[in-house]
Order: C-alpha cells, then sequence, then structure tokens
C-alpha cells in the first residue's frame, strides 16, 4: 500500500506537525534561517512522527502537546542525518544534496547540534518528564550505536547479535521512542504503552534491515543516494554479514575490508548480494520482526489508528525506497 | 586569589559533582568507555558547575539535584568543546591532545552528542521544567553563536557589537544557565533569580573577553595551546578589532584576513597586540562587566556564598590562564 494512502486519514494532523517544523528556520540570523530552511524542507517519510501522532491517539490526548513531541521526534531524526551525512562525508541524501556538501563540515556538526537542541526544546514544551527523559536516553543509545559503528568499521569478525544490537540502538530505539513518548502523552494504561514501545522497536529493526536490504538492490534513482555506500564506509549490514557466512572461503566483502580502496570489490559484492538467496533470507528476518511488532497490537483499542499502525507494519517491508 | 582558595568551602560538593561526573564514563561498550573516560578527566576550572553550586546554595535546596544539575552545566561544555575541537581540528586543549587528534572527527562528533544527551539527561533527572526548558533553549543559543562565528570566519568587517552579541550567544548563555538553573531548583524568590541571571551573564563576557586576551597574551605553556589560535581561525576577538579600529589603513590582522595562509601577518599581529594598549582597554572592558555582574548582588542573602561569587569575578580577570 502507498504511505499517502496509509497516511490519508491523518493528514491534518501531520500538517500540524510539518507546520510546526517549518516554524523551526524563522529565526533572526539570516544565515542560520537558510541552513535551516533547507535541511527542514521535508521529503522524507515522515514514519517516526506518524507513529507518536498514531500512539497518542488511542486515549486521552491534547492534540498540540502530541503535535510537539512529533515534531521533536522528526527533528530529531534530522539533526542525526545531518551528522551522519558529516562524518560520513556523504554528498548526497534523498536526491539532494546534503549540508554537509553545501556548507561543509563545520556548519553541518553546528547545525546538527542546533537541532538536537531544538528537538529538547519541543520535547520539554510538552511538560512530560517521561518523555523528557526518554528523549535524552534515546539521543544517549543513538549516539552509542553510531559510536560502536565507527569502531566496527571494516572489522569483518562482526556476528549477527552485534549487528542487530547496533541497529537496535541505531535505529530501533528511535522507532520506540517515537511510540513511547506518543503513549505517554495520552495517559495510556503501562500495558498498552509496553505494546507500543515493542511494536516500535521491532518496526524499527526491520525498518533498518529493509534499508540494509535496499543499501544493495535499491536503485540510485528511487534511494537518492548511490548503492552499496554501507559497504563504502565500512559497515556490515545483514546481507554482507550473510555473505560472509556463506562463503567463509572467499568473498568480496572480506576482499574489501582488507583492501578499503578496492573499488572491484564494492562492485563484485553488490553483484554476488543480488543474486543470491541472502536478499530473501534478510527479508524473512525482517517480516519475522514485522510479525512481532504486531502480535501484541489487539492489547489496543481495535480501532482506525491500530488498522493503521499495521497497514505502516506491511509498508514496512514492501517499500522500495 | 587562587582558584583552590576560592574554592576552599565547597570543597566537598565539588566532589560531589566530580564523582558524579565520573560515573559517566562506566558504560557497557569499552570503547565508548574509553573515550568518555579521556575527555572527562577534568583539568578545567570547573567555573561553570561551581556557579550552579553556589547560585543553589541562597535558598532551600535538594543537594542532590544541584549536583545532578552541577554535572549537567560541565557536560554541556565539554561536549561544546569536543565539537569545537573536530571543526577546528585542534590537535591540543588544555595541554593534552583532543579527542579529535586521538581518536579522529568521527569519534569526536559522535561522543559530542553522546555527552549533550548525558547533560540533558542529568537535567531531566532533576524533574524541574524551568531548568529543562533553560538547558534545550541554551544549547540552541550556543549552537546559533557558534554558526554565526563560523559564518563570520575571515570576516574583516564586523563590529564590537556584533562582537558582543557572538559572545553572549556563545559564552555568556552558558554562564546564566549556570546560575538561573541553580537558583531555579532552590525555590529563589524571583528576583533574585534575576540578579543570578545578570551575574552569570556579564562574569560570561568578562569571562570570554579575558580568554580572548589570554589567546594573545598569555603563554602557550600555561594556556595549553597555541597562541593566536581564533584569528588563525578567523575569528575577530576583541583585541583584534580594537587593532582593526585603530589602524583602518593597514594592519596584519587585515592582511591575514585576506590571505589566510599568510603566518608572518598572524605572528607580526600577536607581536603588535601584545606592545599596544589595545589590551589595557580591552581588560577595561572586561572589568565593567564585572562589575555590572557584581552590582547587584547586594540583593542576595550577605553571607559565604554572596562572598565566593564577589571571589569568583575578581578571579575572572586576573587569571592568568
Amino acid at each position: 500500500m502507498d504511505l499517502n494512502v496509509i497516511y490519508e486519514s491523518m493528514r491534518q494532523d501531520l500538517e500540524l506537525v510539518e507546520n510546526r517544523i517549518k516554524v523551526v528556520s524563522q529565526v533572526e540570523n539570516p544565515s542560520l534561517s537558510e541552513l535551516l530552511d533547507y535541511s527542514l524542507k521535508n521529503n522524507g517519510k515522515m514514519i517516526r512522527p506518524v507513529l507518536t501522532l498514531l500512539s497518542g491517539k488511542f486515549y486521552n490526548h491534547d492534540m498540540d502537546r502530541l503535535v510537539s513531541m512529533a515534531a521533536a521526534v522528526e527533528l530529531m531524526h534530522t539533526a542525526t542525518l545531518i551528522h551522519d551525512d558529516a562524518i560520513d562525508k556523504s554528498p548526497v541524501r534523498r536526491g539532494r544534496a546534503t549540508v554537509y556538501e553545501v556548507w561543509g563540515e563545520e556548519k553541518a556538526v553546528l547545525l546538527g547540534d542546533y537541532l538536537f537542541a531544538e528537538a529538547g526544546a519541543f520535547t520539554a514544551s510538552t511538560g512530560n518528564i517521561r518523555a523528557i527523559k526518554l528523549f535524552a536516553a534515546t539521543l544517549k543509545t543513538i549516539s552509542s550505536g553510531e559510536i560502536s559503528q565507527a569502531f566496527d568499521a571494516f572489522n569483518p569478525d562482526q556476528s549477527r547479535h552485534q549487528y542487530l544490537q547496533r541497529i537496535a540502538r541505531k535505529t530501533a530505539s528511535l522507532f520506540s521512542m517515537a511510540t513511547e513518548s506518543g503513549a505517554a502523552l495520552s495517559e495510556a494504561p503501562e500495558e498498552s504503552i509496553q505494546v507500543l514501545i515493542e511494536y516500535g522497536y521491532n518496526l524499527g529493526i526491520a525498518f533498518q534491515i529493509v534499508d540494509d536490504i535496499l543499501d544493495f538492490i535499491g536503485s540510485e534513482e528511487q534511494m537518492g543516494k548511490p548503492i552499496g555506500s554501507d559497504l563504502a564506509q565500512g559497515t556490515l549490514t545483514l546481507p554482507a554479514l550473510l555473505i560472509m557466512e556463506y562463503y567463509p572461503e572467499g568473498n568480496p566483502v572480506k576482499r574489501l575490508f582488507d583492501n578499503r580502496d578496492d573499488q572491484d570489490s564494492i562492485r563484485l559484492a553488490i553483484e554476488q548480494i543480488r543474486n543470491s538467496p541472502v536478499i530473501e533470507e534478510c527479508y524473512q528476518v525482517a517480516s519475522d520482526y514485522i510479525q512481532k511488532a504486531c502480535s501484541n497490537l489487539k492489547v489496543l483499542p481495535q480501532n482506525e489508528t491500530c488498522q493503521t499502525l499495521m497497514e505502516i507494519a506491511d509498508y514496512i517491508v514492501q517499500r522500495e525506497k
């Protein structure tokens, strides 16, 4: 199902979030305003703020606070991407030049800091201590995941367990923060909050696995960035990890990790991964997490909101970009 | 007066803050733990957390929360320094190799993010919404000040007003956050909080002016970093700004800004600034801010704590490093 169709019933709520984010770039300093304007022009999928909105809709909620929290979640995500691009020296994301590419590393780092702070300010404005503590804890978790990834770059000796642990911290933590914060703002009973945390967490794991698959099998045009970019950065994702498991004697991933400048090995690794059952196996792992994500949703009120959560879960594994 | 003498009466409180900060590096991931351990080894002046402790001591306070807030203030400061060093590619700070120099830019950026989050977590743990909102707003202010500085690099057309505005955002905002958060945590009457905000703000301006003076007249050994490093980065600080005002026809600062690689001009600028009345004038400006900082302290209870605030103010302009 197309994401626009899934979002249909919540178009108005989502516009409130988009408008709240737009206000962020209205600052006095014209240079900062330009940077903000560029980085906040939205062409992302908005899945994380949508999860906050949906998770907050089951029980009593104050729409204004929910919108602030959803904006915070999206801004935090944007800030991490800006820092990622700066440290990876990535020129393109979502088909557009990155802040790093246009303004350089210094401004990208500082802009990321600014947006973390803005996300924190939005979270603080909810006045909800649980959401605020969660925000800080999640940023710690994400950064520690990224630090692990940096230390593990070009290390061929990594297990599936390590991979899952890393993407749990790097990606799933923000997904479960999105759902938990929404639920916490709506006075949901603790049992429901826990179900939504589990949903967000497992959805996040599946989302990252599919991201890692698409980094190999997607088209550069659809992905808006070069194919095989994780591998080029020395990041061992599930498809590459499985190739290493299947062909321990010798494979292009291992060869690349032994010689980082070997562009030929990147090309060969992409080819081998695309033409192997590895991709199907990765999709199976992602689907298992999706199933896990949805398994307890029946505890929640069975309404349109719950239906949308299930549609998003289906979308995650079917998406092509 | 020596800082150790000034801190004498609060040695125990300060140790509580240092111990709370030490706990931060006790994390599972050994690589992250090593990074944290290195970056949190304290050889700074601890002025900011001391301001929080002192500002919180005039009225009813919970020591545990005050210590958390003081730790948050110091961690936020540490995080900004780590990011500054990464984007300036500074090899040395406080006489020690920077995180950037030892681990590289990627890890420095991510470690800074982690420490911002840790600072946020400490702030959140106070449960005080005013302190939490202040934390987020201050990080926005600091980042926007740094962004202005980045855009103004090597721009010779800057006024004193612009300089003061920039250091207000970059430095004074954290000083006034330190005092305001302490005061807010101690149920101080609003009038007292405002006096402490004013004190912190003016102290911060004076502190940065003296920092900018010492960057020219200090010794490399005492400063723990190369002399003239601001100028080398293209940052126009008060001493350099006054040289530009005094010698509009031609001066080494202008020549450096016209030709960034002109090492000779840096040397000449340092020499000219050291041997001119510019330094005395800068000290006068700093002293005026110190006087302003202390002017309303009489509104507060006249006790040992208030005495210490005045001693710190004196120290700020007398310090040699």
